[in-house]
C-alpha cells in the first residue's frame, strides 16, 4: 500500500512521525519533523500566495482557547458532539452511529441520539469486542475543554475551528475595510477536536492546522467580478443530485457549472476553482481530486451550498480535504443575538432610493392645549413609530396609548391624521454572507506525500513539486577526497547564504547519496567530482528524468534558483 | 505615556486588540489585527532567516497539547506553580509573593509556601482589598489542563513552552542529524501560562507566542567556531554581579565578554549577539536593549548560565523580551530518567585513544574441573565485572562470590590472575548540553511597536522598518479624479501582484491620506497626480523625512523594491 510505504519514509527521514514516541505516544497526535516542518511552511506560503496577495485578503491571529460564551453563540457547545454508546461489560467506548454502520451498512449520520438507541436495540447490535451490552447513546462533546484563571474557575475550550475567531471582532475588522463589503479575512492556525478513538493517523487528528478565509459578501451580489478568470477551468463535480441517482462525478467548465445551476453561485464556483489551482500548484494530479456537493441531509441547516474537495487515497478511499461553503448570515447573526451587539453592514446603493412612507401629522391645534408641557415629547415619541401601527390601533382598539418616559397618553383619531410622504434612502442594513474556503492542512500534505511518491524499478523517490521541496539541493562529491569535499561543502554554504535550503552528504557511496537524495524528493542534485577541480564545472542531476547537465560553478545559484522557481525547464538550460 | 498611545493606534488600526470583546472579553488573550498579522508573520521570517537559512538550525512542530507524563518529566507537573493566597472574606485571589513585595518592599521569589505563610502573618499583610485575612499560601500550577479522549479520561495540559516538545523526539531528530553533534533545531508556536489575573495588556498573555532554539552541543566543546564573525559586536551587559553590588551596566564587546568571564561561553555569548543583531534589524535602538544575567537565587538550579534580554518601555520599565541559557543536560536527562529512553549520543574522540586495562585471567586448568559444565558460564561472566572490585574483594574477604543464573560461585585468587591489557577506545557516550534562546514574539512586537513611535510636531507616525512594515506602500490620487483614481489603482493592483503589499486610499484630503499612512507605518506613499496623466511619472514619499522624489511609473515597481529591500537608500534614487 501506498500509505505504509510513504509514511514509513516520512517517518524514518523526518517528515511526520507520532508525537511522544518515548512516553508510548498519544493518539490522534503527530510532529512535524526537520523536513515536515518545511514543507508544511512551503504549502502555507503558497496558500497565502493566493488568498493574501492575489485576493487581497488579510490575515489575523486569533487565541486557540475560547471563552465558554462565544461557542455557545457559535453553536459549538450545544452541538459540536458526537453520539456515544459504552459497553456494560468490557467500559469500551464507541462512537454509536459508526457500529450500527458497521453493523446494518445503512447510513444514520444525522440521526438523534434517542433513534440511534432504539436503531441498536432492535437490531441488537452488542459491543464488537466482547458482546457486552451497550448503554443509551448519548452526545460526547468534541471540544477539549479547560479552566481559565484561578478563580471563578470559568469555561474555555480549546477552539474547533479558526473561523469563529474571525467572526468574533467583525467590527473592527469591517472598520478596518472602511465599512465596505466584499472583504475577506483568514487565519492559519490550530484547532482542535477531542476525538474519541483516532486511529487513522494523520487523517483524523485531534490536533490539527486549518486554513480558513471568511469572505464577507452583499447577500445580493453573489456574482464575482473576476470570475472570468477561471470561468474555463474544468472541474470535477459530483453534484448531490448524481450522487442520489448513483451517478458519477462529471467535468464541467466553472461557467458551466454556475450556468446550469449545479453550484449555487459565481462566488462560490470561484473558490473551487482557487482550490482546484492550488492543488495543482502542489503537484496533486486532477485525476485524484473531486468536488462533492453535500447532500441535502448532511448540510448544515443554514447553508445554501457545501462542497468538499475531495482526494483519493488508498487506504480511505476518498478523504475530504479542503471544504467550501456558503454559511449565508447563520456565524454573524448568532453572534449578533448572543452578544447583543449589531453586526450588520450598511450597504448603500448604487442611486439612493425614492420612498413613499405613510407619515404621522399631528394636529398641532389640538394637541398643546390637550397635552400642554407633555405635547412636544409625544410628538418625539411619534416620529419614532410605524404610521402603520397607529393606524391599526384606532381600526382595531379606537385609540393608540402612547408610553413617554413611563407615563401613559391615549391618542384618538380625532387628534392625529396621515399623509403619504416622499423620502429619499441611500442604503439599508443587512448582516452579510459568509463564503468559506476551510482547508485541512494536514490532509493536504498527507495528499501530497501520497501523490508523490513514485517507483521506477529498484528506484523510489518523491516527485515533490520544486517550489515545496522541503530540500531544494543535495551536493555531493563523487568520492570522499579532500579537495572534492572541501568544494561540495562551500557550494552547499554559499547556496544556503543565498536562501536556497542546500544540504551536503558525504556518507556512503554516489548511488547510496542519490538515492537518499531521491526518497526525500530533493529535486537537483550537484555532483562534484575530478572534472570540478580541473575545470570549475559540476553537474547538477535531474531527480525526475536522471538527466544530468554540466554547469559552471560560478552559474550555479543562478540555474538553480531558476530551476526551483520553475523560471527555466531542465531540458532547456 | 508612549504605551496609550501606541496601543491606541494598535486597537484603532488594525494591529492588536483584546480578544472576544463582544463578550466582554477575557483577561491576557489578544487578537493580531490584518496589519498585526502582517508585522507578526514579518519579524517571525526575519527571526527564520537568522536561525534557520544563516546557522542552518531545522524547524520542527510539535503538538500543543501534551500528556502528563511529558510535562511530569520536564518538571512542569510539580514546579510550573505560583505562590497563591485568598481572601478568607471577600474571597479575591492573589499572588502571595506580589502582595508581600508591595506591602514590605522585600523581593521573595522563590521562597517556600510555608516561609511565605508566615511572613504574611509576621507582617500582618491583609487583603489589600476589603482588609480581610488572607488564607495560607498554596502553589498553584499555571498549565491550562484538559482531559484526552473519552476514555480513561488522560490528563494532559496545553505546553508551557514549544521547548519540550523538541527534547520529547531527541532521538529522531539526532538520527535526523546522522548521530553528530552539534545541532540546532527550533520552534516557532503557541504556549500556555493561565496567569491568575494578567492586568498588563500584551506583556502577560495566557496564550503567546515564542520562538525557540535549542541547540544540542558536545558538553566539552563551549567554543563556536564562527564565533570570530560576532567577536567585535557591542552588548550592554548587566552582569549579575554588578546588579549584586549595586552597579550599573556595561559596554563590552563580544569578546571581552567571553574573556572576562562575565558570559560562560562562546556558545552562549554568540547567541547573545544574534539576539542583538536580530533586534536591531526590526528597529529597537541599542539604548533601550539591555543583557541581565540572572542572580544566582533566580537562576534554575540545573542551568550554567542564564541572560535576560530586556527592553526598557516607558509603562513597564525594563521587561525580558528573550531569555538565552546554558541548561545543562538537565532535559534529556530528565526524559531520559522518566521515560527509560537512551538519550545519549557517541561522541566518538579525534584519535581513538588507547587505554590501559586490568583484566581478569582466570586459570583454565583448575576452571574446567573446579566448574566442569558451569565453567564457561561463570568466565563470560567474570567478562562483564570490573577487574578492580574483584581485586578489593580479595583483599578484603579472600574469596569473590560470583552470581551466575540465580547461583553463587566462590572465586579464590589462586584460580584468577590479573594483567594489564592495551585497548582501544573510539569514542564515548555522552548526554548533549543544551544551548537556549527563547524568544517570546509578542512582547517583541509590543517593543518594537512602542519605540518606532515618532512625533514631529502634529505629525504621528511609526517609524517601523521597512522590512516588516505590513503595508509597504499606499497609492493615492492627488484628488479623486477618475482618471487618477483609475492610475492609482492600476499601480495598487500591479506592485501587489508583484507581491508588494501596497494599499489604496481615496478618502479624505491628501493631507488626511498621508497621515492615515505615516499612522501604520507605511514607508512610502506613491501620488498620482495631474503630472501624471501628462508625462506618465509619479511621486514616492519617503515617510521619515517627507522628502518627494519623482519616478516614471515603468520603473516604481523596481524603485520600490528595491527601496524596501534595503538595496538603495532614499537619497540615493
Amino acid at each position: 500500500m501506498t500509505d505504509s510505504k510513504v509514511m514509513n519514509i516520512a517517518k524514518k527521514r523526518g517528515f511526520l512521525w507520532s508525537s511522544f514516541e518515548i512516553y508510548s505516544g498519544s493518539a490522534g497526535f503527530f510532529d512535524y519533523g526537520p523536513l515536515g516542518a518545511i514543507l508544511k511552511n512551503n504549502i502555507i506560503e503558497k496558500w497565502r500566495n493566493y488568498y493574501i496577495i492575489r485576493e487581497g485578503f488579510y490575515e489575523i491571529e486569533s487565541p486557540t482557547i475560547m471563552p465558554e460564551e462565544a461557542l455557545k453563540a457559535s453553536g459549538h457547545v450545544d452541538h459540536f458532539t458526537d453520539p456515544m454508546t459504552e459497553c456494560k461489560e468490557c467500559m469500551e467506548v464507541y462512537r454509536a452511529d459508526h457500529i450500527i454502520e458497521d453493523a446494518t451498512g445503512d447510513d444514520v449520520e444525522g440521526l438523534e441520539d434517542q433513534r440511534l438507541t432504539e436503531i441498536l436495540s432492535e437490531n441488537k447490535i452488542k459491543c464488537p469486542k466482547c458482546g457486552g451490552h451497550l448503554t443509551h447513546v448519548w452526545s460526547y462533546n468534541l471540544m477539549f475543554q479547560t479552566l481559565i484563571g484561578a478563580k471563578g474557575k470559568k469555561t474555555g475550550y480549546m477552539r474547533p475551528e479558526t473561523a469563529q475567531g474571525i467572526f468574533i471582532p467583525f467590527k473592527r475588522l469591517l472598520r478596518f475595510f472602511r465599512g465596505k463589503l466584499p472583504f475577506g479575512v483568514v487565519q492559519i492556525g490550530k484547532a482542535y477536536r477531542n476525538e474519541i478513538s483516532p486511529r487513522q493517523g494523520v487523517i483524523r487528528l485531534r490536533e490539527f492546522t486549518q486554513a480558513e478565509a471568511e469572505i464577507f459578501v452583499d447577500p445580493s451580489e453573489k456574482n464575482h467580478p473576476q470570475f472570468a478568470v477561471f470561468a474555463n477551468d474544468t472541474l470535477t463535480l459530483f453534484s448531490a443530485e448524481n450522487q442520489m441517482n448513483n451517478k458519477e462525478s462529471k467535468r464541467l467548465n466553472a461557467r458551466k457549472a454556475v450556468e446550469e445551476g449545479i453550484v449555487s453561485s459565481e462566488i462560490l464556483t470561484y473558490q473551487l476553482c482557487i482550490a482546484a489551482r492550488f492543488l495543482s500548484d502542489l503537484g496533486i494530479p486532477s485525476e485524484v481530486i473531486r468536488f462533492r456537493q453535500h447532500l441535502p441531509t448532511e448540510m448544515a441547516h443554514y447553508a445554501i451550498d457545501c462542497w468538499d474537495v475531495e482526494v483519493l487515497t488508498d487506504r480511505f478511499g476518498w478523504i475530504e480535504i479542503i471544504g467550501i461553503a456558503d454559511r449565508t448570515d447563520f456565524d454573524l447573526k448568532s453572534h449578533s443575538t448572543h452578544s447583543k451587539e449589531d453586526l450588520s453592514v450598511f450597504i448603500e446603493y448604487d442611486e439612493p432610493r425614492t420612498v413613499t412612507r405613510l407619515a404621522v401629522k399631528p394636529d398641532m391645534k389640538k394637541f398643546g392645549p390637550l397635552f400642554k408641557g407633555d405635547a412636544p415629547k409625544i410628538m418625539g415619541a411619534l416620529n419614532d413609530l410605524e404610521a402603520s401601527d397607529i393606524q391599526k390601533a384606532f381600526e382595531e382598539e379606537g385609540v393608540f396609548k402612547i408610553n413617554v418616559d413611563g407615563k401613559f397618553h391615549e391618542l384618538s383619531p380625532d387628534i392625529i391624521s396621515f399623509e403619504e410622504q416622499e423620502g429619499i434612502i441611500r442604503g439599508e442594513k443587512v448582516i452579510p454572507h459568509v463564503i468559506e474556503p476551510s482547508y485541512g492542512i494536514d490532509r493536504i500534505i498527507y495528499s501530497v506525500l501520497l501523490h508523490s511518491y513514485a517507483e521506477d524499478g529498484d528506484r523510489t523517490y518523491l516527485k515533490l513539486e520544486k517550489q515545496i521541496a522541503p530540500v531544494g539541493v543535495t551536493v555531493f562529491p563523487l568520492v570522499n577526497r579532500d579537495d572534492l569535499v572541501g568544494t561540495a561543502n562551500k557550494i552547499r554554504n554559499e547556496l544556503r547564504n543565498q536562501g536556497i535550503i542546500a544540504e551536503y552528504d558525504g556518507s556512503g557511496t554516489i548511488g547510496r547519496r542519490y538515492a537518499r537524495s531521491d526518497e526525500i524528493g530533493v529535486p537537483f542534485a550537484v555532483t562534484v567530482d575530478h572534472e570540478t577541480i580541473e575545470n570549475q564545472t559540476v553537474t547538477i542531476r535531474n531527480r525526475d528524468d536522471l538527466k544530468q547537465i554540466r554547469v559552471p560553478i560560478k552559474d550555479i545559484y543562478r540555474v538553480l534558483i531558476n530551476l526551483l522557481d520553475g523560471r527555466i525547464e531542465f531540458e532547456n538550460i
